[in-house]
Order: C-alpha cells, then structure tokens, then sequence
C-alpha cells in the first residue's frame, strides 16, 4: 500500500546529533529597547560601564569618616580622641575637608569627604562630650568605604551578550545610568497547524470526527518561554499546494517556522518533500530517535530554520521542548545554555526502553517517588499530570525500580 | 549618640521561619481571562473536563479498524484476509459500519467506524490484492484505538489550582473547548524607594553624593516572575511623613507593599515605628539572620503585607528572591513550591560563616567549579557576575573546601 512507501524518508538521528548538528546561522538582527523592557532581552552586544561606579567613594556603614592613620592603636582602654567637625548628608555632595585629628558623621551611602579615607563603624565609638568621639578600635584606609570605582571602572563588562537580562542585571545598568539596551529581537516563529480535521480551539461545538487545536497554543507559550514571539499562522488543511503556498509565504517573515504534521504517513513524508523543495540545505533530519516524538523533521531552507513536529500534540510538546525551544533560543542570539530545574528520586517501577532510542516520561513525585504515568502518546492529559518527566539515555534499554533518576521539573 | 538606639527594634527571625512563619492570608480575587492569556497565570478553582475527550473513538495508527476478532492467530505464515469496504477520512464522520470479516483504511486521528474495535497498524498488513488486505498479526480489542473518554471523562479534574499553567495546560484546556479560565488577579505590588541620595534611574547626570535608584527595576523584573504586576510608586525622602503618607495611600490599592529602606539606621528603625502605626497586626519581624540581608522587616498591617528591604541593592535583591517572591506568589493564589534550577558542584575555598544565620553567597561555575564572588554588600555587579549562589545553613560555621554545594542557578 502507498502509504508505507514512504518511511523511506526516514533519516533518523539522535536527540543529541540534532542538538549540536542542527545549528543554523541565522540570527535575527539588533534593536534599541528601553531599560524598563529589558529583562528577559538577551544583549546584542556586552554592556560596558562608560563611567566609573558608584562614581565617588561611599561610606558603607553608619559611623564617622576618619583619617585611618588616626585611629591607630585605639582600644576600649585606649581610646582615640577626634574632633566632629561636620556631617554629611545623603544625597547631597560634601566640601567638608577632614584634617589630622577630626572625624565627620556619615550615613551609610554617604559621600566620603575629601581627606578621609576610613569610616568607623558608630558601634566602635562614643560621643561622650558633645563634638567630639572617642574610637576605641582601630581601621585601615579603605575600611567602611566603597572605592568611586569598587563596583566598576569604566570599561568594563557589566553583563555579557549571549545570555538574556536577568531581573538584577537591571539593577545594575539602571546604577549605571544606562537607559537603553540593544538587544537581539525577538525571534517571529510562524506556528502552523495542519490536518483536515482540526478546527480553531475557540469552536464551541465540533462536528464528529474533528479536534481542536491542541498545538498552537502551548507551542506559542514555549515559543515565549524561549524569548521568541509567537504568530499563530493558521490551520493548513491536508493540501500540499496549500502547505508549500502557506510556509513558503511564512518564510518571507518568519525567523523559525514550525508545522504541526499532517496526520497520515504519506502526508507527512510528502510534508517532507514539501520542506525539501522550499530552499537549500533542506533537510537535516526526518525521524528522531526520540519516544514519542519520531515523526519529527528538522530543516534549513534558504536560511529559515523548520521544524516540522508529530501530529499528536503530546509528541509535539515534547520535541519541541527538547529540539524547538534551544533553536528558538540559538536564532534570538541566546548562547548559554539554560539551567532546568531538576530533583533526584527514586522510581517506582521498572522502566524499558529500547537501545539507541532516548524515551522521555511523564512522572508524578510523590515523596521522593517518581511514578511514572503511562498512556498513549494521544493522550495530553499526561503532561497536565505530570510534575516533569524523566529520560531514559540512548543507550540503556530500560531503567530499574528502585533506581535514582534526575526529574526535570516543569515549572 | 542617637542613632544607635534603633536596633533596639530588632527582632531577628530566621529566614525559614519567616517563611514558615509570615503567612498573610491576603489572597488576590479571581477574574476571567482568555485562554490565549492565560500563560503562567493561576487557576481560582481547578479546571475541569465537560465532555469526555476526545469525544470520539480514535486511530493512534496509520493502518485498518477491523474487528479484532477476525485478526485472532493471525501470522505471517497464516495470515487473516479481511475486505477493504471504505476509507476514512480525517476529520468527517463516518456512516462506515463495520461487518464481520472487512476493514477500513484508516488514518491515526481518524474516527473508527461503528462495529470495529481495534486497528491492525499498516506495517503490519499487505494489499496483496486490490479491495482486500492479509493481516499479519492478531491485535487485541483496544489496541491502536484511543477511547472517546481516554483523554479525560466529563467531570474530570483537567488541572488543579494552585499552580500557574504551563503551556502544555493550555493545549488540554484547548482540546476540551476550555476558552475562558478563572484565575487569580495579579498581585499588584507597591515598591518604594527611599533615600534622599537616590534619583530615578533615568537620571543622565548625578550631582556628587546622588546615585541612581537600582532597586525600582530589578525589583519589578522579580514581581513579574513572581506572576506579580509591580507598580513603581516612587522615590520617598527621608522624611517619615512622607513615607507614613505615601505607603498609607498605596495601601488602599495595593496587594503588597514593599519598601526600600532609608540608609541610615536611624531611618531605618523610624520606617519599622511608622510601619507599625499602619495597622494590626503589625511587625513579624524587624532583621532576618542573614547576609546579606539582615535589615529586613516584615509586617502585615490592615490586611496587607509590606516588606521593608536593606537599603544595599544587593542585599535587598538576595531578600526579595528569598522571602518577597514567595509572599508573591502566596497573594496570588500560587501555592505549589516552585522548583529553581540547581546543580552540584565542589567549592574552591572555604566559606566562613557564623552559626545562627543563613549566607548567600554568589558564585561563578567553572566545569563543575563553585569560585566564590567576595565583595562588599554595596556592589551590584557581583550579582551580574555570578551564575548562582551557594548557602551556607544557619547550623554551620562554614563550608569546606572541595566540599560539594548546591548552586542556585539565575536562568
């Protein structure tokens, strides 16, 4: 029968083959944002510090700037004596001047007067007469005071490019006075559904034998997840002159564009042949040695980046967790790998795979306990019952109750 | 001298029991958004099915709805023979009813015809001759068929509340013809600067003695990963009136309160007696054991929680990621503790600590290297620098060198 024909089409590879040989150059380009909507953004370029930081030396604790040498051999028994000569206050810059023998108030933050170059802690002193304090311990020029260049000296790299703006980065550019950021854009993932019998996920009433789209929606949420933007490109029916017609258009203003497959085994190796014809390199892979989740193409086409997913939605979200989001992330200019949350426990039950495929399962934890939830791969309930999911490595052909494994927690 | 007297005020509390310990009970109201909104928010109430899914018995092969009784023994060697009486197609319902001894080309998702129980997958069989098919292996009543209920029956729990939806829940509540969810209101969080050195970020130019405020940001980045909405209401004075007035207006609209601390001690206990005044019950604690982040004040006052952080943006950053996150998420419904990414690794040098308070100390990987980043409490750009942080318990007096830590990814 002609369906069977094309498996033929199948050039499997493994999840770690497509992971670092599946590297497509393109990148999108640079925009100017404001500070305010930068985290998260991942910087075209590193950030430098145009300025020395904090820009003047501050008192890091509350007490009074000295000159260091003056305090020197001060006790509890042997105090020093030094005379208050002033008080700085915050914000505001001070032209006090410190000479031997005299200590000026200052908050923490403060600007240190010129002439000091140690600040007491308030703790270590006593205002026993009224303008004067005795010290009773000692401190080294540079105690109780940030340099005017400590956090940074103009030059230097404050955050990196290659890994997206963390909330406490802002922090620090927002000290340093700058505004705005450039950073990669966003990039536009065209997200097709295709299949005769799927039918927009807001149809209140659906005819027998249709579905709703289970794909769009959370594969536009993992788009975002990656730093992309998602554009949610339509359903295609089952018409390969409609397929290439839809993507090829995509193609004009998509960074990454990803098909949801048809559901047939001809449809989708002739989605296969559509990609093909669509640019050159073509096809990288079709087939991952990956449960569930083989049916799964991954290509280049006149520099835009496909990927063409399994029909059942299940399938779908597990590749394109493991194989979509790190390739979204790579064309938005996001290098660093990303932490996932993970926890050690213990399984429930035996686990078999088969050698040369990497299974992923679904598991609840319960105590330490990973148990797995079975199911078939249509079913999408699993992932909602789930607490994150384990992997079965290509080479083992299975995992012993009993075992250890590292869950990835969903989040 | 007088600004020594305010730590009277402090009432240390260790940082597990402020989060076992400081629960308000303020909890954001539900409101209704789109499901295409509803991304990371938390469902008020659990979502559930109110149909079966998928509501019709599907292929999860490519291959025939047959009876599987017409497959028993069916071998390579004594294979079945059934007739080809129709096709189904993807997304129309079928008026196929299937007899004793026939088949019907089916596609997976496709909806099996009245009379058959089970799908024998294409590799399996040979069209040998053409309107009939040898069947090469018996299948049992079920298999290559997904029930009309398999998926979730009407009634049953789709996903809990308590948690955000993670993209995959938006796929399961598409299928089921879920297009609005109740969700918990974002907790609108108030967050106040204080300090009269401290000019809005946007500032080009400081005056000597001024710094740009570097909390506001970082702080709004953190409540919106808290699935927060931060409000910037604001750099305070250190005039305790003013403060009295503008914390008292915000809390007539906000959900949480949370308040950069003046930078003198003195201001600092002042903030913690005007807290006070705001409302029963008052302080939890005034001083967290922990470093950096000792001066730390928690309070609920008339039904809302403010947070009083260290005037140091680092340390009111490392405050906020442990104890103002949770109170977060707590407000907006978000009850499920939230896995952060970890992994192991060997610290190269000993950290010491002292016995009764928790550190946080930021550190840098290097292939599987824990370095410590040493600096004063004032620098932001040990923050930037690092790839997580490393605790050290509050019963420990240190960390070994060579000793294997837990690190605390920033993603």
């Amino acid at each position: 029968m002609s369906r069977a024909r094309g498996r033929e089409f199948f050039t499997v590879c493994s999840v770690s083959d497509a992971l670092t040989g599946f590297r497509p150059t393109r990148r999108t380009t640079g925009e100017v944002v404001n500070l305010e909507q930068a985290a998260g953004r991942v910087p075209a370029v590193a950030v430098r510090a145009t300025r020395p930081m904090p820009g003047f030396a501050r008192a890091t604790v509350d007490g009074y700037a000295v000159r260091a040498a003056d305090t020197y051999g001060a006790s509890d028994g042997l105090p020093a004596y030094l005379d208050i000569v002033g008080e700085v206050h915050m914000g505001s810059p001070t032209n006090l001047s410190l000479g031997q023998g005299s200590a000026v108030a200052i908050p923490t933050g403060g600007m240190l007067p010129s002439g000091a170059d140690a600040v007491v802690m308030v703790e270590y002193t006593d205002e026993t007469v009224p303008g004067a304090i005795e010290i009773h311990r000692a401190v080294a020029p540079g105690e109780g005071v940030v340099r005017a260049d400590e956090d940074a000296r103009a030059g230097d790299e404050l955050v990196p490019s290659g890994r997206p703006l963390r909330a406490h980065d802002l922090g620090l550019l927002a000290a340093a006075g700058v505004s705005t950021v450039e950073v990669r854009a966003r990039p536009r993932v065209a997200i097709f559904s295709t299949g005769d019998e799927v039918v927009p996920h807001e149809t209140a009433e659906l005819l027998a034998g249709q579905v709703r789209d289970a794909c769009s929606l959370p594969l536009a949420g993992l788009v975002r997840e990656a730093g992309g933007e998602p554009v949610l490109a339509g359903i295609v029916p089952d018409e390969l002159t409609k397929l290439k017609l839809a993507v090829s258009e995509a193609m004009s203003w998509a960074d990454v564009v990803v098909i949801t497959a048809g559901s047939s085994v001809g449809l989708r190796d002739e989605t296969a042949a559509v990609v093909a014809s669509l640019g050159e390199p073509g096809i990288f892979c079709h087939g991952l040695a990956l449960q569930p989740g083989k049916p799964t193409l991954l290509a280049e086409c006149d520099g835009v980046p496909i990927v063409g997913l399994p029909g059942n939605p299940r399938s779908a979200l597990v590749v394109f967790r493991l194989i979509g989001m790190p390739l979204v992330r790579l064309v938005g200019g996001w290098e660093a790998p990303v932490p996932e949350p993970t926890v050690v426990a213990r399984l429930s039950q035996d686990l078999a795979s088969v050698a040369g495929r990497l299974d992923v399962v679904q598991v609840r934890l319960n105590e330490g306990v990973a148990e797995p939830i079975f199911g078939k791969s249509a079913l999408l309930s699993m992932l909602s019952a789930a607490d994150g999911y384990v992997t079965i490595p290509e080479e083992a052909t299975g995992l012993a109750a009993d075992s250890e494994v590292v869950v990835t927690l969903y989040r």
